[in-house]
């Protein structure tokens, strides 16, 4: 794969918070450019599409596929196209996780839900659009190494499907009321959250220089690990933090009789674990030394975040 | 691109009928095996993904994927993926606007539509699901040319999306009880039908032998002509025909206040409107020869269609 312009490397002198702003910055403009804009027909579809998706999220998964970008010196430019890609999925399936047959919920990132804003029938076609969006960039894009690109699209659409995070958002949804134990927790969490945010980190990686085979499983070790500590974390939030910090509405887990780690394991032991996930992720990323100190520094933040 | 295996030219010789009837089992074949198994889990969804796939559609998109795909001499099995993905598509879009917030029916293809017969939560991830799925089988398969694959799927992704199927499902939704002028419907029906259909016969085009950029400037105007045909053939058909005929609700767009080519035009002329269409279709077509021979026999039929 050719390596042309500035490459994720490049930006490893910058201070971690600052590396971040600059990820937002940078993905939030690629969206915005990548959207269709809001005055094209339909405006209306437009319009929410770009409400749903231009929201001062935090944008994990991109920060994901970026730090990841570092371990094969990946073009800033591929990235961005990986990093919007895996966000507008993230960002069509939380507008559809929100509509009433499902979460039904009204506050999403400090804002009213796009269904709220809209109506539903404008949030379905919304969270439709943005899935055929993500496709379709990725596709687009000339990385010059098609089957490569290849790759990251069966990818994406594999971790995206009803083995991925639609799947595990169908078996979150079957077990409701219901009592899980861990495994088939873990299960849930590995497709519902853990898909998406494994493919980050392998996209990210296959932006730039192959990686050997060793390597390539170092990284998916880690990246099922993180996704893990995610959802760990998240419902670890979701019982302490408070809907004004989060952004979103909390408790709703719980309210829901929805099981998680917490219901589960209880709040202590939830949080051991988590560190326990932190750490194991860590140690997946030795083998790559100083080119993984993003991915490193992400991990602390992701155990340490409070929203 | 390497051609391996049967061609869509070898079954010119059998009759329209058994064609068809060869193209159907065969995409329906393929369906059942592209799609996962209902054991697998999350089982729900997997029954309810094929319950809304494998339910006898006509396949009029699968049907054009293979009678274009004679014309560049396609291989069959590279037809039938592509057949697929379009369809899987198409059955999403069937399952998403059935639902309570879109067209709330209850009836398609003569069962009870997929919400009705699973749940609306259900539902919407079965579409979302498919839709993932028509880009993973599209990515995954070896055309052994991914620059040629990467162009079909950027063109069926962009044909889903809101500048596509959706964004003429939105129109739609936003001109229910308006009167439309005829550039206005012509848009609408370009997006939310036709473009589905002009990916269809472009993606057919595609599996084979390179065409020429006349020949395919030749078939991206079929494409069109056929996509709007197809429209104002159902149009007409919605208010002729029975529900029983048509194994979902008759009559809708009218008791919808849904502008239509038959409200617009009135019923005679939107008749002489699709035979005008259907000759205009043919005509572009004319520079193909011989190869065509499958377009022509199904544009005749898409034109005589009762059902």
């Amino acid at each position: 794969m050719s390596q042309t312009g500035s490459t994720a490397g490049d930006a490893t002198r910058l201070p971690f918070p600052d590396w971040m702003h600059e990820v937002q910055a940078r993905v939030g403009a690629a969206l915005a450019r990548h959207l269709p804009p809001a005055e094209a027909i339909p405006g209306r579809l437009h319009e929410a599409m770009r409400y749903a998706t231009l929201n001062g999220g935090k944008r994990v998964r991109p920060l994901l596929v970026f730090a990841a970008g570092e371990l094969s010196d990946s073009p800033l430019s591929r990235l961005a196209v990986a990093a919007c890609a895996v966000e507008l999925i993230h960002s069509y399936s939380l507008v559809h996780d929100d509509l009433p047959c499902m979460d039904d919920d009204v506050l999403r990132r400090g804002r009213p839900t796009c269904h709220v804003e809209y109506d539903e029938a404008t949030a379905l076609l919304v969270g439709d659009s943005l899935q055929s969006l993500a496709f379709e960039i990725l596709a687009r894009a000339d990385f010059g190494d098609s089957p490569r690109q290849l790759e990251m699209l069966r990818l994406l659409a594999r971790a995206s499907g009803s083995c991925g995070m639609a799947g595990g958002q169908a078996i979150d949804l079957a077990a409701v009321g219901t009592t899980l134990n861990q495994p088939e927790l873990e299960l849930m969490h590995a497709l519902k959250t853990g898909a998406l945010i494994r493919a980050s980190v392998l996209l990210g990686g296959l932006c730039g220089k192959t990686l050997g085979a060793g390597e390539r499983d170092s990284l998916d070790r880690f990246a099922k690990r993180a996704g893990l500590l995610f959802q760990v974390v998240d419902d670890i939030l979701d019982c302490t933090a408070s809907t004004a910090t989060l952004g979103k509405t909390a408790g709703k887990d719980a309210a829901a009789a929805k099981p998680t780690y917490v219901s589960l394991m209880g709040l202590e032991r939830a949080r051991e674990f988590a560190a326990d996930l932190g750490r194991q992720a860590l140690a997946a990323l030795d083998c790559f030394g100083e080119r993984s100190r993003r991915l490193v520094e992400l991990t602390d933040f992701i155990t340490q975040r409070k929203f």
